[in-house]
C-alpha cells in the first residue's frame, strides 16, 4: 500500500517496471531495440502526472483503495500521453520536447552519428521522423497492455475500457481537427473550441477521471459528476496552457518563447483576437502568424495584438470562470471522503496556475 | 452462423458496421472527421484477408464455432495491418498502395484542393504526413476496441490479450529493425533474417494463428503446432513477397515495377545478392539500389543482378523449404477437424503463390 502523497514517484516507479519488462521482451528481437526503449524512457521521466493524478482520485473518489493496480493503470495515461505528444512533435515539426530534443530530433542525431562512423547510410531526417513514428505507435500499445496487465480483475477492465476507448478515439480526433485548423489558415471559434474540448479537457481530466472512478466500479451519478468537475476544469487548463505557449517562460514551459506563434498554432486565443483585431492589427497578426523564423521584437509584436484586442484578458476571464464552476461543480459531487475532496481541489490549481 | 467459405466478405462485413458506428460517434466530435473514417473505410476495402483468414481458421483449429464473434475479431487483424499500412508507407514515402494513393497523398490532396478554395491555408505535405500518423493511430485503437468488443466473454479476451500484445510489439519492432537496415546503407543477412521473421512471419501467421486458438481455448501442444506450421509459411510468404516487389508485375501488387528497388529495401534476397555478388555486380548495386530515380533500365540492371548472384534461386528454394516444412507440421498438428487441415492447407498455396 502506499500513502496518496507518493503519485507522482508510484507513476515513475510503475513506467520503469513496466519498460524493463519490455526492455528484456525487445532485446530477444535485436539490440538495435534498445534505442526506441532509451527513448520511451527518457520521454516517460519527468512532466506533472496530471493525468495518471486524475486517474487516481477518480479511483479513490468511487472508494477504491490504494495499491499497486490503480498506480499502474494511473501510470497506462502518462503512457498515453507520451505517445500523442511523440507523434504530435513529428506532425508539428518541433525541435524541442520539455527542454529536451524531441523524438524524432534525437533519432535524427543518432542516425547522423551512425551514418557519420559507417560512412554511409540513409537520410537522417527521415529516418527520425519514421523513428518517432514508431516510437508514438509502442507507446500507445504499451498503454493499453500496462492497464490491461495492472493488477484488476477483467470486470473492471471491463467497466474502464468503455472511457480508455473513448479517450483514445477523443485525443485523435482532437488532433484532427486541430491539424485541419492550423492547415487552414483561418480563425475558427467553434473549431477552437471543439479542439480545446476533445484534444485537451475530456483527455487531460474528464477521461482520467472516469477511467479511475469505472475502475473501482463507481455510479453514473459518480461519473456525470467528474464530468461536471472535470470538463471545465480541462478547458481551463488548456487555456492556461495556451497562454504559456504565447506568454509562457521557457524555462518554466520547456519550450522556446512564443513557439506556439511560430508555428501557427490556432487556440481561442487567437481566435479572439482575430475576431476583435482592428484591421490594422489583423493585417500585421496574418503577415507574422505561423512563420518559423519570427524574430523576438516580431513575437512581441503578436503578444501585443493578443493583448490589445483584449484576446489574453478574455481567455483569463474564461479561465477564472471554468476554474469556479469545477470546484462549485466538486462542491455537490457526492464524494464523502474529505481527503479525496481536497486531493480535487488542489488538482484545480495544479492545473490551471500560472506556473504551470 | 457462417459457412466457412465466406470469410473475406463477412470480414469486410464485420469491418464496415465497425466503421459505421465510429463514424457516428466521430460526427459528434465534428464534420471534419467525416475524412479520416472515410480513409479508413478505403484503406480497408480489398486486401487478400490473410491475418484475418489465419485467426479465423486457428480458432476453428482449436475447436471454436464460427459465428459473429471470431469473424469480428478476425477483421480486427485487417484494422491492426491497415494502421501498420498507413504509418509505412508514410515512413517510405510511398505513392501507392493498392493501385490508389497512399493515406498520406490523399489528405495532402485534400488539403492542396482545401487551399486552392479558400486561397490560403497550410503545407499540404505536412497536413497529408501529419493526417495519416492519425488515421494510423486511430486504426491501431480501433483494431483493439474490435477485438475487445467483439462477443467474446472475458476469460476468452484475457486468453488472447497475451498475443494481441506480442503481435502489435513484435511488428512494430519488426518495423524499427526494417527502418535501420534501410538507412545502415549495408546489407546484413542476420538483420534481413530478423525483419523476416518479426515484420511479417509472425505478425501474418503465426500470432493470427495463436490469437484465433486461444479464443477457442487452445491447450499449449495446439500453440506450439500453429507455430512450428505458422513460423516458415510467414517466412515464406514474406520472401515470396519480397521477389514480387521486384519482379512483381504492378497490376497484380498494386505498386509501381521495382519500387522495393527505389525504395532500397534490405531484404533476404538483396542480402544475399550483396554476399554473393561479383565485384563489378556490387559496385553497380551500391551505385544504383535505393535510388528514387531509377529508369526502367536501371531497374533491369539490378534485376539481373539478383538474378546472375543466384540470390533469385536462393529465395525460391527457401520457399520450397519452407512451405515444405509448414506442410510437415500441419500433418504432425492435432487438428482433427479435416476441413480445417484442409483450409490451412490451401492458406499455404495462398500466401506463398507467385500470382499473390
Amino acid at each position: 500500500m502506499y500513502a496518496d502523497a507518493d503519485i507522482p514517484t508510484e507513476v515513475q516507479r510503475a513506467l520503469t517496471n513496466f519498460l524493463d519488462i519490455q526492455a528484456e521482451r525487445l532485446a530477444e528481437i535485436g539490440p538495435e531495440l534498445a534505442e526506441p526503449v532509451q527513448a520511451a524512457r527518457d520521454a516517460t521521466a519527468g512532466g506533472k502526472r496530471l493525468r495518471p493524478s486524475f486517474c487516481y482520485w477518480g479511483f479513490r473518489a468511487a472508494g477504491g483503495d490504494t495499491g499497486q493496480p490503480i498506480l499502474t493503470a494511473a501510470a497506462s495515461l502518462e503512457m498515453l500521453h507520451v505517445s500523442a505528444l511523440v507523434h504530435d512533435d513529428v506532425m508539428d515539426s518541433s525541435d524541442v520536447r520539455r527542454g529536451a530534443p524531441a523524438a524524432h530530433r534525437r533519432f535524427e542525431a543518432l542516425q547522423r552519428a551512425r551514418s557519420a562512423n559507417s560512412g554511409r547510410g540513409g537520410d537522417p531526417v527521415g529516418f527520425g521522423v519514421g523513428a518517432a513514428i514508431l516510437l508514438g505507435d509502442l507507446c500507445l500499445i504499451w498503454a493499453d497492455e500496462m492497464l490491461h496487465t495492472s493488477g484488476f480483475d477483467a470486470a473492471a477492465l471491463a467497466r474502464a475500457s468503455k472511457f480508455f476507448d473513448a479517450v483514445r478515439v477523443e485525443v485523435t480526433a482532437g488532433q484532427y481537427l486541430d491539424l485541419v485548423a492550423q492547415a487552414s489558415g483561418e480563425a475558427d471559434m467553434d473549431r477552437a473550441l471543439r479542439v480545446l474540448r476533445y484534444k485537451s479537457a475530456t483527455y487531460t481530466v474528464e477521461r482520467p477521471l472516469h477511467i479511475g472512478a469505472a475502475l473501482a466500479g463507481a455510479d453514473q451519478l459518480l461519473i456525470d459528476a467528474l464530468s461536471t468537475y472535470g470538463l471545465p476544469l480541462g478547458e481551463a487548463f488548456q487555456l492556461r496552457d495556451d497562454l504559456l505557449g504565447v506568454f509562457g517562460d521557457p524555462t518554466v514551459t520547456g519550450k522556446p518563447a512564443g513557439d506556439d506563434l511560430r508555428e501557427g498554432k490556432r487556440t481561442v486565443l487567437t481566435a479572439y483576437a482575430v475576431e476583435h483585431a482592428s484591421e490594422v492589427q489583423l493585417a500585421e497578426f496574418d503577415r507574422l502568424f505561423g512563420r518559423r523564423d519570427l524574430d523576438d521584437d516580431e513575437i512581441q509584436l503578436l503578444r501585443e495584438i493578443l493583448q490589445d484586442s483584449r484576446a489574453v484578458q478574455a481567455c483569463e476571464d474564461l479561465i477564472t470562470d471554468k476554474t469556479e464552476d469545477a470546484l462549485a461543480a466538486l462542491d455537490r459531487a457526492p464524494i464523502e471522503d474529505e481527503n479525496v475532496r481536497k486531493a480535487l481541489a488542489d488538482l484545480v490549481v495544479a492545473a490551471t496556475s500560472r506556473h504551470l
